[in-house]
């Protein structure tokens, strides 16, 4: 396997990983209805020859020195190792202060950008037409640092951490990403008028990042403009870049646009590797009745193909999917139809 | 004048003030189209025989001891003298630091209460239908502590202070603002998941409130969920509390769904006052124009006028004014309609 990593002119490397030969790519199941719609996602794959092979992996969680249940080693290795992964829901371990799994992931594998796209489906309705946003969230930091104190009785802190380096890799990737999907515009989403030193820096690192890319469009939005905006007109909106907490409200936001989550794919891209997931629940309630809806796990999944540079299987797995969900003879009951997890893929087989 | 102090049985004060004489009301007409909404407010009230005597103080910032510009020490006294107060929006001066001086009354009033009720006007339509819901936002603490720190060059921190005192007269506000509005439900919206301890310790006064107010229907949301469930079912919600930020964007959004700002009443609850404003912006570029639509600070008055207990009033300014909209005539050009201000406002005063 030849392994070509590709690094921006700034130095921020994408971290795409490129081989003629068939690759590995982790998997991780995940809990619930997580296996149901990985298995979907994998006969979708095989049907349409895309050349990887799964190394799947458990990440039942193993309980560490601290006490926390963490992702078994392995799994992180497997992903360290591959450099790609598509993984389906996780539950958070029963019990107090535990941490949930998904972020521990998103941390230890230094997974610093995260990508949701939320796109309207055609022939499926919501208020919204033609929805077509990006929000880019910064992965690591912020709001998300875990460093909390209670000062006195009564009176806690939490801290948002934001740097420089972590602010200027997010916005530079989401410059470079909208020039790589033939997208026009970057908005940076921020409080600086509240938080004018931390948001202030994230904002000082997206304009530094404009600069060096003057055929994208730059603007700068206060938070709560985007979010006022957003449910009135949703287009005027194309790649937004944010610090973590705005992006995991906006995103979720924008998911509700188009359906929810669903119906919505996400990657999250590092320095070493990217791990590309489904962000709904793990829907306890309908697990192992072939009822799941896989759209969000497959579009993860096309997301991945194209971060591989396998646009072709991508193109025609996402039409498949696409086409399948308009055609709406083999909807599952999420869209509001009564096809079963294995019919629908079973449809989108044959497509493919 | 006689003053009565109501204090709920908690201990927390409501702050509200009875008389049966003409009482005196602080008016802050604000920057922008400030002047122009408050002129067209003052003309209805006086239409309507609203017993109440309007004081107004300019706020024109003043610079203090730390280079800051800031709320004259005049306009402060009268909000704390009359208790009650209405205000227009205010520009933030320019220049690099400064502070919003709508924060700064908020804070040197300790208003710690933030309402903001958004419900579909009959007849101007929006994506959404009867959307109904109130945000309750923590006024005075959170991630609008100011403390930032750079700790070395290109690492900043943040904090959200979360104290237990702020968190419990807030979850308390919401619990009686919703048995007295004859409303059936409180959701406490937070990130527990991530800020265990800030927002668990919100989460936890929010507990303790329900405990205490067992009639009202209790339920606790993660932020993204409740960002993802407004935009496709505003119905389930009805009465929202939540800390700082998390308020300023999610009143934001609601607004979003009725129209904007420009629509939306908004009531700042303190301890010894209450401060009630429109929170749109000044629109300089309409300024003086005759164009503006006084709705939102109209609305904040009947806000203020139920607060003062002077409900019939409030009922009859509100009923005029959405009549007003719904008959579509007199409409101005922010909801499509041609009509003056002035014309606008003559017109609910006529219907009062
Ligand atoms: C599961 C939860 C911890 C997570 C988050 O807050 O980031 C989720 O909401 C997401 O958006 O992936
Ligand atoms: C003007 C701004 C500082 C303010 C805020 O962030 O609270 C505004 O957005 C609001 O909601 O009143």
């Amino acid at each position: 396997v030849r392994l070509m990593r590709r690094v921006v002119s700034t130095g921020a490397p994408l971290a795409r990983f490129y081989s003629s030969e068939v690759r590995k790519v982790t998997i991780i199941p995940g809990d619930g209805i997580g296996p149901e719609i990985s298995a979907a996602v994998q006969k979708i794959f095989a049907a349409a020859k895309v050349p990887i092979e799964w190394e799947s992996v458990d990440v039942t969680p193993v309980r560490g020195p601290d006490g926390q249940f963490g992702i078994p080693q392995a799994a992180i290795d497997s992903v360290n190792k591959n450099k790609v992964g598509l993984k389906g829901p996780l539950m958070t371990p029963v019990g107090k202060g535990h941490r949930s799994l998904n972020l521990a992931l998103r941390k230890e594998l230094n997974l610093y950008a995260n990508v949701r796209p939320c796109r309207s489906l055609e022939g499926y309705e919501t208020l919204y037409e033609n929805v077509d946003v990006v929000t880019i969230r910064e992965n690591t930091e912020g709001e998300y640092s875990g460093i909390e104190h209670e000062i006195v009785d009564g009176v806690v802190q939490s801290i948002k951490l934001i740097t420089e380096e972590a602010s200027r890799r997010v916005a530079e990737f989401a410059f470079m990403y909208t020039k790589e999907n033939g997208r026009h515009k970057v908005t940076a989403v921020h409080k600086a008028n509240i938080m004018r030193m931390s948001d202030g820096l994230f904002l000082h690192c997206c304009r530094e990042a404009a600069e060096k890319h003057p055929d994208v469009k730059f603007e700068e939005k206060y938070l709560d403009t985007v979010c006022l905006n957003m449910v009135q007109d949703p287009n005027q909106y194309d790649v937004l870049v944010m610090p973590n907490l705005y992006g995991d409200i906006l995103s979720d936001m924008c998911a509700g646009l188009v359906g929810g989550l669903g119906l919505t794919p996400s990657g999250n891209i590092g320095l070493n590797g990217a791990l590309f997931e489904s962000v709904h629940g793990t829907a306890p309630d309908i697990a192992g009745q072939d009822k799941a809806n896989p759209t969000a796990l497959l579009l993860s999944g096309v997301m991945m193909l194209r971060h591989m540079n396998l646009n072709d299987y991508a193109e025609r797995i996402q039409q498949a999917c696409f086409d399948t969900i308009k055609e709406a003879k083999y909807r599952t009951g999420d869209l509001g139809g009564s096809a079963k997890c294995s019919e629908f893929t079973d449809e989108i087989c044959r497509k493919v």
